[in-house]
């Protein structure tokens, strides 16, 4: 069965002016043309159901996320609902737990559930699961994690030079001994945070010890293994880089069981805010991600293609990640 | 138009077995008269989409939360996935965002989407925004607060119990003068809360002072004020009582910009668990909530309903609460 994509291939025009070609919008006389004899080439047929809900707005848009209990997704979706509220529509969350099967599945249904757009958190990098959904026409822009192949609008936030900052302001307080606790690297932003931990000790001079690099999954227990493997090497490193919110609070528990003071005996930077971290004693840093503003801009990019317009398409949109530098990562001299 | 608790009432049966009857299971022969003639006289009149729901299941559960972003709603969805993902229910979560119109809305929404059933964390206490959905025959199973006049199962924690244990202890460690800040009185649980708290006070003969007493909203920036108005009284509580999570938060909040230390300068127990609330230190004394049981609970009773099991309708489940006492209520003597 050929795709849209296929289409835009042989037409030589955009996924984007295929697609407004479906959905009724004015294009071109001859981008017309030349998506019609593509279409009648490739005997292209498009999903019924898809072209139903493109004419007859249900004004609700569905939101499929790895994990509805993760602390990201949860505030990703205060930033949605900010600006798909106002404009009365309905989000429906569903969660795919963090399997690739239950993403294409959700996908599907979220379809035939006939939301005007569908706004998603890839469970991982390498492929999007659920693809034939986006085929058929839908709307669909990705947050957080962009996939491999994939021509889709994203929000996703700088990840690279959030760790690189987080680092880079590890070394500058006279660390040497780094260790990063790194996750999942088929996920795009744990490949990325990675990225960012190595390009900072490279910038820096520092040789990298591959002992210091611990994986771990992006579940809610992450970390506790990788923190333990670490804080029994001999030469073990002075400040440690945890690469998401569970591994960071997971790590802060570890250190309180084993007595270890955060700061004195050892030094932690951690990723993704919460209200509490500021409120410790010291303060948790951490790399601050604009999750409202992914949700934000998420929705702004969604609506803007439910409504026909297909400009800039596909748009990624990266944005700044800030940090907070606290007393959690000792001052060495 | 005549709903199925007219029919209950006129064929002097259960609305269980109504729906048992409407469902198509088996009921005795002098139940099914009665309300074979009940119908006739009140020409009472099914749901046609509810009743094909019924026949054809979804395998699809919906729930309605207040507010997504609320830590207490994330933490029963968790329970709530545990009992349906291994059977391969959906899940799909929609936010009334603490209106009562968008309840009513939502409620509508989820039975047009054909879900087997819903589970309801109600808005408000004073009524069932929402009810001509249960009345067309789909189960409905409420969390965390009962609905005044609503005949529905519910699994809720013993809040007045929560409460009491909470003062009680404030109480043994020396404190006299104890404030609270109570949330919305037309929610259920935050009435409930209150009573626990007179209550205590009562049973050890200390005299109610009104100016104690604070409300709050329970949004997200609830409780700053009304810390505020506790901390400016002449005579000030040593001891002050919050009845749920952002109301906590934000008192800690208020306290560490006032160079106020907690267990020190004023001793504080809250509502409801984080991770993070053991890490602090002194550790937060908190009223622990069985979260992840009132999912699993709801979601349990909710097949029951679904699978035609209406005995014991409608069975009201209250689960304990737990107390960690901890020093951030100081011991006086």
């Amino acid at each position: 069965m050929s795709t849209i994509k296929d289409v835009a291939k042989l037409a030589k025009v955009s996924v984007g002016t295929v697609s407004r070609y479906i959905n009724g919008y004015k294009i071109k006389d001859e981008n017309r043309i030349k998506i019609e004899e593509a279409i009648n080439q490739l005997d292209f047929k498009l999903n019924p159901i898809a072209r139903g809900l493109r004419t007859n707005k249900t004004f609700t848009i569905g939101v499929l996320i790895p994990r509805i209990s993760d602390i990201f997704c949860t505030q990703v979706i205060e930033g949605i609902e900010e600006v798909l509220n106002p404009l009365n529509y309905s989000i429906i969350v569903c969660s795919a737990n963090d399997n690739f099967e239950q993403q294409a599945e959700k996908m599907k249904y979220l379809q035939n559930k006939c939301v005007d757009g569908i706004i998603v958190m890839p469970v991982t990098s390498t492929e999007l699961y659920g693809k034939e959904v986006v085929e058929s026409g839908i709307p669909v822009v990705l947050i957080d994690r962009l996939v491999k192949d994939c021509e889709l609008d994203a929000v996703i936030s700088d990840n690279v030079n959030g760790a690189y900052s987080a680092v880079e302001m590890i070394i500058k307080k006279g660390h040497r001994k780094i260790g990063i606790i790194a996750g999942p690297q088929d996920i795009y932003t744990a490949k990325e945070r990675l990225t960012g931990y190595l390009r900072a000790l490279n910038d820096y001079h520092i040789e990298v010890n591959e002992n210091y690099i611990e994986y771990s999954q992006y579940t809610k227990n992450g970390g506790i293994d990788a923190f333990n493997r670490l804080m029994s090497l001999e030469d073990r490193p002075t400040a440690i880089f945890t690469t998401n919110y569970p591994i960071t609070v997971n790590s802060m528990k570890v250190m309180m069981e084993k007595g270890l003071r955060m700061g004195e005996d050892i030094s932690l930077c951690g990723y993704d805010q919460t209200e509490l971290f500021q409120m410790f004693n010291p303060p948790v840093s951490v790399v601050v991600q604009p999750t409202r503003e992914i949700g934000i801009h998420a929705a702004e990019i969604l609506l803007k293609r439910i409504n026909g317009d297909y400009s800039r398409f596909p748009y990624i949109q990266r944005l700044k990640t800030h940090l907070i530098s606290t007393d959690s990562v000792k001052t060495l001299f």
